[in-house]
This record gives structure tokens, C-alpha cells and sequence, in this order.
């Protein structure tokens, strides 16, 4: 896995935050991905360890999770 | 402005997080303080809207809270 992988759920902080990483790691460095498209990719997300979106999931396995949107648990619900 | 500002305390949720924000957008592009050893810059960062470490100053001033390490208010006690 040589991406980082961005996940958020279309919120207006993800979406501020997906601008911004794209801009300093640049968008051939991200894969993007929108759990509001693709909900099946949840249970992949939380078991890299993501627990609120939005979150960067780096090449080397681990999560940040840039300032707070919503809960992985608002998101299924 | 054109590099980000890395903040963080020294804590080990800080340091995990400067790692990741180094390998991702590189050390070039990025000033890392420590308030630790730069505190008279904790209200800089207050200023510019960081309320916990680490947190990364954009270069188009906004502010990515990664984690969560210590509060603002925690460091200046």
C-alpha cells in the first residue's frame, strides 16, 4: 500500500479537510473515499482503526483522525 | 506563508503524528515546534485556531487538528 487513504462522509468538515490534505500530499498521493457512496467500506475503515470521520489512513497503517466530523457510530446508524 | 506549521508538546500522540506528517507531505514543507521548548509561540497558535496538539497549520491558515494529545489550556498550566 503505497496510498494514503482519505475517508469522510461528506460533512462540511470533511470536506474542508479533504481539500486541505489534497493540497499538501496532493491528489495522486490520496485515494478518497465517501462512506455516503460506498458503505460497504466501513468495516474495512474501522478495522485499520478509524473511529470518526474525517481520517487519513497513511501508507504505513496508521490513523489520524484530523479534527472531528462524526462517529463511525453515527454513520451506521 | 507557504510551509505548514506543525504544533505538538512532546507527547507520544505528538510524536506519532510528526512522523506520519513528515513522511506525507515531507520535512521540507513543514516547521515543527514544540512548545516545550517554544512556548512564548502558544499564542500564536491560539491566534491562528489551534486549540489541541498535534495540529497543523495549513499553508491557507487552517488549522488540522490530528488526535488528540493535550488541550491548549493543559499546556499553559
Amino acid at each position: 500500500m503505497s496510498k494514503s487513504i482519505f475517508y469522510h462522509a461528506g460533512c462540511p468538515v470533511c470536506i474542508s479537510a479533504e481539500h486541505d490534505i489534497i493540497n499538501l500530499i496532493g491528489s495522486e498521493n490520496v485515494e478518497v473515499v465517501h462512506f455516503g457512496e460506498h458503505k460497504s467500506r466501513i468495516e474495512e475503515a474501522e478495522k485499520a482503526g478509524v473511529k470518526s470521520v474525517p481520517a487519513l489512513l497513511t501508507p504505513t497503517g496508521n490513523v489520524l483522525h484530523i479534527n472531528f466530523g462524526a462517529s463511525m457510530e453515527d454513520l451506521k446508524s
